[in-house]
């Protein structure tokens, strides 16, 4: 019998925190793409745009007239999803037809005033400023709200439909389907082995080593071992830290740095500015956050979409939709490309 | 305090067959797009290309020739993800570190020898065949396979490598993620409520009517209460149906003619060829195909993209990827819109 590889053999893997499986396919990326290929970016994006409704000094949809900021600038979403004063739907009167409430607040937050300043172009101690943001953000909206989804749509490939450097607060009532699952494994795991999954799971990363991108004082980045998309990666704090608002200073200064080098990686890889959904997990808040909530370690999680070049990505779609995710590479090999990339800028080596 | 209306209030929906929840804000229609948007379509695809492998008589990546096939054309995808020889991983020697065997087999199968002509251009005979075809394969791999996929993915918006058309079948021997889930909501309701969940459910719907797009003597087209995708549909047949293999000949005539008139609806929508993912789902097969599955109701998902026109597509990221899928517009307005498209194919009206 030929021995197994996971490089060569097809193989599934379980993704232990969302509770699904991955087939893992890696003798596929030798079949070539006649597919759809992704419109080449704009080259550039002007530094300011008076019409751009997120720049500074410029007017929004509401009337409103953004000030002249300076760091990171958060207002409330022109179009929110989800609003604090929905009428609630009532009693559903069937067990398959089911209505809850949705309530909640949309914030979008600018990282710099410049338009053409994406985040591993930004320097540490400017990142960090995001962090902090974000962390306050998170304070903010969680006092009120059980769940508060911070994210960064990078890319037109990723739905982003504004150039300028962003990112997105949605705040609900409920706590979502993802939130719900990584909830229920946490818990779960907690309850059968004693200490919190993700814990675990980072210490066994950091001895196993195959899957790691970078590490440094206080943070850890991989790329899953059930990952999905073909250069996905999970931030993971090392100490056990339940949400964004706790970590120290010392931490959220590292994060800055490790932040600036996983996302210069990215850029590197393909030589694009790398396309990414990205966003917060942490334990929730609300009127329930003083529960034990022990079993939660924060993380962040990239998913990139591209998968052979800057305009052939990965689609998710046949199979995936209506069956499992299914990946092209091993994790150990989306693992080992991100690590041996610089961590300079292509940008900053052309100069 | 307002009267709740589904059309103007956001609210969480329950979806039971795959037991998510969907954030629905209708009032998010009237932002503006200025985010991505689509390649326009190749108008013309040639009648014949001697280089598309899926053509008549060509030559594939493997050195086959096709022959002049004149109906379907089923074959081994040259590039398949799952095969049936992999080897076995092996125990797993962590509990977060998971790897089981994956065997398989991909097929592709074309659906007429012309390249320019789409499923909803076809004559109702003619995708007759198709479901023929498509029992076939299903009861041939379900023999060996415990799940069946047989799924289109149409354009390349949906990740399509090939424009003649044609659909794939990917058999493995493992129940897939969505599979799973679903086996578990419906095993549940029965053993609840006595009867299979979506037959309760096709019953529910001709009764509400709101959300119904089609009826015929032997199927119902309607879009979901817990619809995820802007235009998503869900096939059924009025009768209690496990698997494909079962249907009878009216069933299969009265099928095609029910997808001839959801087809041709779609590509009308937004006068486009309207791209989509759909698949096949019933009760699982292989060896244990014998046990009691009445709790399963066969089913088609039909999951397009396009949300305001042929181009602007609705993207499932950010939010979407990272807490729960949020919708636009209502599920009973995307059934208004559908019901009211005509049921002739514009294509053929021009002419
Ligand atoms: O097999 P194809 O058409 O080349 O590929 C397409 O469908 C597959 C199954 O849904 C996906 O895994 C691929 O990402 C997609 O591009
Ligand atoms: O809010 P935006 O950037 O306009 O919109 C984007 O992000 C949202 C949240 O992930 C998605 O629901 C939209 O489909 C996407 O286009």
């Amino acid at each position: 019998a030929t021995t197994f590889r996971a490089s060569e053999h097809q193989h599934i893997r379980y993704n232990p925190l969302q509770d699904e499986w991955v087939l893992v396919s890696a003798h596929r990326m030798k079949r070539p793409w006649q597919g759809q290929v992704e419109p080449p970016l704009l080259k550039t994006v002007p530094r300011h745009d008076p019409h751009n409704p997120l720049c500074p000094g410029a007017t929004r949809a509401n009337g409103e007239v953004n000030p002249y900021y300076d760091g990171t600038f958060l207002f409330d979403n022109d179009f929110p999803a989800l609003q604090p004063d929905a009428p609630n739907p009532g009693p559903s009167d069937h067990p398959l037809f089911q209505t809850e409430a949705a309530r909640g607040a949309c914030k979008v937050m600018c990282f710099r005033p410049w338009s053409d300043v994406t985040l591993p172009l930004m320097s540490v101690p400017e990142i960090r400023t995001v962090i902090d943001a974000w962390a306050a953000v998170a304070e903010e909206l969680g006092a009120r709200y059980p769940w508060v989804q911070i994210f960064e749509n990078k890319g037109t490939m990723m739905g982003c439909s504004n150039p300028h450097p962003h990112c997105q607060v949605w705040a609900s009532c409920f706590l979502p389907n993802t939130a719900q699952r990584e909830e229920r494994s946490q818990r779960a795991y907690q309850s059968q082995h004693g200490e919190p999954l993700l814990m675990e799971y980072g210490r066994q990363e950091l001895l196993r080593k195959e899957r790691l991108v970078l590490t440094s004082e206080h943070w850890l980045v991989l790329v899953p071992f059930g990952a999905v998309w073909p250069f996905q990666t999970l931030l993971l704090p090392r100490r056990h830290v339940r949400r964004l608002p706790e970590l120290t200073p010392a931490e959220r200064d590292d994060l800055a740095s490790i932040m600036k080098k996983l996302l210069t990686k990215y850029d590197n890889l393909l030589e694009t500015s790398f396309p990414y959904s990205m966003g917060w997990h942490g334990a929730p808040t609300g009127s329930k956050a003083g529960a034990n909530w022990d079993h939660w370690q924060l993380h962040a999680h990239y998913y990139p979409p591209l998968l052979r070049s800057a305009t052939v990505r990965k689609f998710m779609v046949g199979y995936e939709m209506l069956a499992q995710a299914q990946r092209d590479l091993t994790p150990e090999q989306a693992a080992e490309r991100l690590r041996t990339v610089p961590e300079v800028h292509y940008h900053l080596r052309q100069k």
